[in-house]
């Protein structure tokens, strides 16, 4: 098939992330939020945010990993960040969602794909280690908007908050002092268990 | 207020970009799409398609413009392609939205959403175009996977199509060959009046 056909099928294909739930809900709280508009989010807050870093990054570089780091989730559906075993377990869905996806682009494309995503899944560049923190930001902020939505409907506490969160802060510390405060206030609140 | 108490409270504002409906459908028909998983498909789509611009585009912009195009809809709603007159009368109320909200921005980011909300809106550079293109592209997309779901709702026409976007492809010819044969097969099924 021509590149160009390639990509529009592959473009007609992605549109599928916006069918996949997340488990956390948007800031007004009326609903769940889904991938595809999870990832202008996170595209747009690390974009944002870029100037916190504590290297000097490749935003551009930054951007797309937020563009793509989901797209396997059309396939393997969304994983809790908190639930381990569903994502040690999820983990070959993924390669296989990966290789079925990416496989539908122009070589070109497809090598830069794989290329961003296992940078981003295997966090071995600043600019992976500085996306992921800004993907683990946005679902707090979702959670201390709308009381604790996702955390209450699952038990989470702060400790596994801080547990499963913390490391992430390290690329970019202004990070680590704003999400200790939001979620103190969570926890004042009664929307997040010590 | 500290900059990066500005950009957070930014962050959370422009969350509710998840909730502006516009005409159509995503493509699995279940629903109608929003404006942020719009962004979302519009910035992974202009990247894809950056090869095929007629003259070497800086992409890192026109994926910019896409993450932040239709921020403005928070205040003002989405407005409908074919209606002109809407269109019009939005346009004040658009400018006082990207005031409001860009005014939540530490100064240089500020200026930076300026100019490129501006650049976009009077599509004065190529990036511009592009990006416009590729806005254009997407919803006709949505209606050939939904049988033209929108165009039918509305009453719209193949014409009216063509004349709302054909100048548009000037910026990507391969888009102009493209979409002629998709409008060519919906007017065929039946998803689109000649």
């Amino acid at each position: 098939m021509e590149n160009f056909q390639k990509i529009m099928s592959f473009v007609k294909e992605v549109d599928r992330l916006k069918t996949v739930e997340r488990q956390c809900q948007i800031m007004n709280g009326g609903r769940r939020e889904n991938s595809a508009e999870h990832s202008w989010h996170f595209a747009l807050t690390a974009w944002l945010l870029g100037g916190y870093a504590h290297r000097d990054l490749n935003m551009e570089r930054v951007v797309k990993m937020a563009l793509i780091h989901d797209l396997v989730e059309i396939d393997a559906g969304d994983t809790f960040v908190y639930d381990h075993q569903a994502r040690e377990e999820k983990k070959a869905t993924e390669e296989a969602a990966a290789h079925r996806l990416f496989a539908l682009l122009p070589a070109d494309l497809e090598r830069e794909f794989w290329e961003l995503w296992r940078e981003y899944e295997d966090q071995y560049t600043d600019e992976a280690r500085f996306a992921q923190a800004i993907d683990r930001l946005l679902p707090i902020l979702c959670n201390t908007e709308t009381e604790g939505s996702a955390w209450r409907r699952h038990g989470i506490s702060r400790r596994q908050v801080d547990r499963r969160n913390g490391p992430c802060w390290a690329e970019a510390r202004c990070l680590e002092d704003y999400v200790t405060s939001i979620l103190d206030e969570a926890v004042a609140r009664g929307h997040l268990t010590e």
